[in-house]
């Protein structure tokens, strides 16, 4: 399937209601983590079923429950049962491909980001959907695999850090956002360093590596920026949003996110402007350089070529050339060769070919 | 005629109340089809002529008429008489080379989009028009050819999916356009996934026929533009709409159309710049290789020039050349062309040309 | 001058009530002409000059004067003191390299838009200032040149069609911008026509002519979207003008206008990327096919630039060449000629050269 | 110092009030003249000092005051005492490299624009900075050389136009801001003119001058575009501004401005793009050539170097050669030399390369 | 680490209240100097500790403290204990690679920026950044390393400039903004200057260091865009800022703020248009100057290859040639070289080549 957009045929005309998941599999069981805080408790746990969720719940902490694999779908139905979730934003859930978005509902807010994992090594960037629904004091991320970039949270929330137990589960939800965020800076810088490390390599020596190196980063800077503008777009919603949901202490916050997004928006475009411009180096060095190749060759063409022209007519076979008689004619021919060679010599000269 | 633009000759001046069909006839006859339905009931069949309509609508049922073919103005003018729809409107429907667009008039609104198919064979998409007239509870689809992309949604109507049965023709109209749309997104997942199978392609060995590949796809993706971006403004316009016969709950729905239709113009635009990448990381690579070939025909000249000279000059007949006579000339001979050559060897070796 | 912009030395510093004509003059002399209709009569008539307009004039009928020819002022003059035009209006009027405006005064409104000619042989568009001022029952055009498109809005007057004769002249102007911007159409159209046959040419076989073509295009394309863009701005404004002077129920018409000019502008566009692609491709056909050429020379150069000079060495006339004298000696020159060619072979093979 | 953009060393953390002459100095004195003038009656002056201003200043007469030369700052401050300037103003006025802008003081209005002068040989364009400072009955155009466009104003004045003489200053200052624009729009056609006659050079002979002239046009059209986009923003501006210093009666010829400064932005974007066109032309025609030179060079190489290779091949002397003593191994010689020509004739007529 | 974006991985999760110094250390001590003002007395210092500020501090006078060194946490923990600053503020001015900002807070204003700092010789733009904190007399400056352009702002101050030590903390802020941004202005010239200077040296003689230098200023000129652009989001903002920490009347100083940052942007996007245009005029002209090389080559080739061959012909030791033995061979034999060579020359003549 196309990496950039991903559209099974499967999903044309399917109702909005209708629980079908749309992305691909990638595990085989589903793992649900609860993590239950308030001021002065915190509770970590491994969930057999949805339903246990209420039996942890209580009104004054705020439970955050962690979702890993959607494949099934009736794990996904008990949750619309057991804690009166809209259907559509459930069967929204499944559909992995969606654009990042932002969408209020009754009694809850939905919002859907892509996290990003670099590798290293293969210079590729792989993403995953990660939906976060929460009100007050219930937040479920849903995740497509185990393993996520959430951990300096988890310290935090078990640290006891004042501001994070202590507040609803739109601070946990801007906390979970913002290392999506932040992640997304670390992997451009990543990304960025070994952009900015080509610049002397294609002056200097330009090879057939150099090219596919600018190709590859071209695509995955392509990849980001798919990622991060309709992110962007979907953080400026989140400003401008005027929900109870969101408390007003957070408006702060929730600049400070919109900064970061922006911050990375504006670092992707400028990286594939520097993409640009290195190709377009490379491209007239590459030009350049054929001019030398060529020069080169052209110089000892036009010197050789006629001299050896001369050196043939006085290898005929005739029997009557009268030259070849003549005591000093093989030096006059050295003499005429040299002179040849002369006039072309300084004629490059003045060409400033040489 | 033109692929991206249609204008014939004939439309200049006609008046806006005139019926003439300015498309190209794609059917030889016009085919009406009806289907009828409420909650609880559900009713299809072939019509013979518009007048019979009548007969089978009701207050509580939504009545659901196809037209496949637009040549007939004859049928059109039924219309106009039979179900009170504006001279205007009809007059809209015929030109099936207007852009996409969506008109309030006082009893009915007017949706147009193009409905695309793909040829995979021959990477070709070919578009058709699509217009929608609908108050509450009648829908009229007019499309230019039989056989369309909606058979997910008859499907959706006899199985009696409690939604879109008890909805009013809104909840049709919105159903259609989303076929349409999710059908482009999946035609250019379908486009996207060769685009993106080009890039191994490119940088090791490029062809000719990889140059072919770039430019039908641009020429499709450039098609997919004009096709969707003023689709994506008649989608906007849409959902800021405030009328009466759109009930407040297709709102939701509506914003994942907008979603959908977002995504569909980013996929395009991602991919029009994936292919401008592709054909300058093509157009550098070949420039590349043209230097490698011209190293290799220059190394050889240089090296080569100049010792068959050397020979020429002995393959002279003069009478005198004293160096002939010498015993070892023809082995000094030698060692000259090996010091030559060797003196080259090291030159380009310093310019790292070997 | 100048195609793209004309604007003349005399213009500068010029009051805005001067009467100076600054167009080029293309008739030599001034032609008149008037329709006088009403729902129930029509009367057509060549005047001698403007005073008679006053004779035709009737409360309850609309007239439309023609005015072909503007460089006589003596004319323009009667015009401001017969019928109270304002000497601003018929200023602006002179200047017939004006942008496409509209502007509101007291007691008419003024329209200016550009007439297109497309001479399909030469491939060439020129353009003609065409300015309509109007108020409810008078409607004057001004052109610099006898012969427009006009002739089907006439023959839809003598006709008798119903709507426009019963009219203002609001109506009259609207179906006059109509078919002026369906003209537009219809010209992008054609070239486009020619545009989209250059695609396989450039592919195929690639030739100067294609380059010539391109250029050509390119630069009517560019003369296009220099006359659309600021008429496209000139119609939005129309569409948003609150005046006294424009009926209600043309509403709807001129958002088809604006339709169809929206719809000129991004054909425009299209065709514009469209002649850019081609010009990238062919360039870098151009590039690949050089690499064909230059492929087969280094090949033939390779292989025989070695073996030739083996030739050259025993064609010398040293005295003593051992090698001259073995029998087999030619055949072993023959032998490694021979292997030196198979090795090359084999080593172009390797490259996939051949 | 850079064209583009002048910024000395000196401005930085100048305090806004301080009155430095940051431009460069053009003329080594400084020249006051005044007009003075009201409907009936026009007086023309050089004044030796600012104070000489009050004596002629009538309640009911508009004082028009040109300052050639800026470099003295005792004349300005002179200015500050004699005519209650803010001082603001004036240090505004001193630096000459300021972008257009309009500011509106409590008893003035400040308004500064380049004016520009063509160089047609050598195809330069250079800017002086002119500032207007008005209010009802009072305009001082600050310049930083003697002459100007303004000789049709003065004209206009003394020979009594009624408009301009029964006006206020703001008619005078709509008047001078007038020429300057016409000015641009003169300008930008006279190097229209130049860059569309190029267009048939590019791809008949395309030459280095073509080069050269593409490169100097570009820089051209560059310059003007800086002048001009601030100076369309300023137009803009005061066409929105809400002063009591500008008289109703003005906003048709502001309008007019508008329309005036928006043409020249537009036709400098054309230029800009067929510059750019016209540039890709050139390239891909000199690559074009190219190909062709390089056909006619392999297809010498490669019908002759291998006959070439023939007759080297019996031109060596080994003892032992048997072909050489057939009596018909010459003929037979030419026969293969000539078949081998026959072969490769028709092979570079399949290829289309003859 | 990347120079466009510097995001390290500790950064990711953090509270947006811990205090973490996430840039790079450039001092290993920390400097505090504060400046008390007033309009009649003026006081510098250099403080130990901050909580010596309290001692200087009075009701009517502006206290300016700059810091040099942000590494010592323990600094800025004593700064929000002493001058209750918000610890949200702080954290802020420890992560000095964000972007220039603006935000309000409940008793002072925050504004960062960058300083920037040209290496003439290496043609490199370092940057620093600033961070102003401020309310109505107390403005605290923070900067990563000792030295600034701040000095002239110290000299107004100390010379009693009436405007400066009469104002607010606002003033100063502006100045120091100020100063920064014509900063900006002064660099983008010098670099910009070089820029222009490169246009005579591309199209006369191009080198392979005309192309290192178009790359060095092209990242340069990205560098600084990087800068400039959120720089001038941030003035924009501060010019509609309604706080009442901001004084009216410095509201027109702010206005000609953002005119220079908009005239840096500006310039900025200028430079990066010459040095697109420069590059693609120096890829063009390389490409000229190769046809010239290529058209010498095959010249000199098609003229001498085919000669080359005639002799080589009669150089051939067959026994039976009949040719070789007519007396006047040997002539005719140069006959029809002469005449190949004319017919040659004649057609490069026409050809135009020579």
């Amino acid at each position: 399937m196309a990496r950039f957009l991903k559209a099974k045929k499967e999903a044309i005309g399917l109702s909005p209601y209708e629980l079908r998941f749309l992305g691909e599999q990638k595990l085989d069981f589903v793992k649900l983590r609860l993590i239950n805080y308030s001021e002065d408790q915190l509770e970590e746990r491994e969930l057999a079923s949805i339903s246990e969720i209420k039996d942890f719940q209580s009104e004054d902490a705020v439970s955050w429950v962690n979702i890993d694999g959607l494949h099934d779908t009736g794990v996904l139905e008990e949750l619309i049962a057991e804690l009166q979730i809209d259907k559509l934003v459930v069967a929204d859930v499944l559909d992995t491909h969606r654009r990042p978005k932002l969408q209020e509902y009754e009694n809850c807010l939905y919002v859907s980001v892509k996290m990003l994992q670099f590798d290293d090594d293969e210079d590729q960037i792989t993403s995953e959907n990660l939906v976060l629904v929460f009100n007050n004091n219930l937040l479920i991320s849903f995740q497509e695999r185990v393993g996520d970039v959430f951990n300096p949270i988890r310290e935090r929330l078990r640290k006891n850090k004042k501001r994070i137990r202590s507040s609803n589960a739109d601070y946990l939800a801007f906390a979970l956002l913002d290392v999506v965020i932040d992640n997304y800076l670390h992997i451009i810088s990543r990304l960025g360093e070994k952009i900015e490390d080509l610049d002397d390599e294609l002056i200097e020596k330009p090879s057939s590596d150099s090219l596919v190196k600018i190709n590859t980063y071209k695509v995955e800077i392509s990849y980001l920026r798919k990622i991060i503008k309709p992110c962007r777009e979907m953080i400026q919603n989140l400003c401008r949003l005027d929900s109870e949901l969101i408390d007003e202490s957070i408006q702060v916050h929730l600049d400070e996110l919109r900064h970061n997004i922006e911050q990375a928006n504006e670092a992707v475009d400028n990286y594939r402007e520097i993409l640009s411009d290195q190709l377009n180096i490379f491209h007239t060095t590459v030009a350049y350089k054929l001019n030398d190749v060529l020069k080169m060759l052209t110089i000892f063409s036009v010197i050789f070529i006629p001299i050896t022209f001369i050196a043939g007519v006085y290898g005929t076979n005739f029997e009557n050339i009268p030259e070849l008689h003549y005591k000093y004619s093989y030096f006059i021919m050295w003499g005429i060769i040299i002179i040849t060679v002369l006039i072309m010599l300084w004629y490059f000269k003045r060409k400033k070919w040489l």
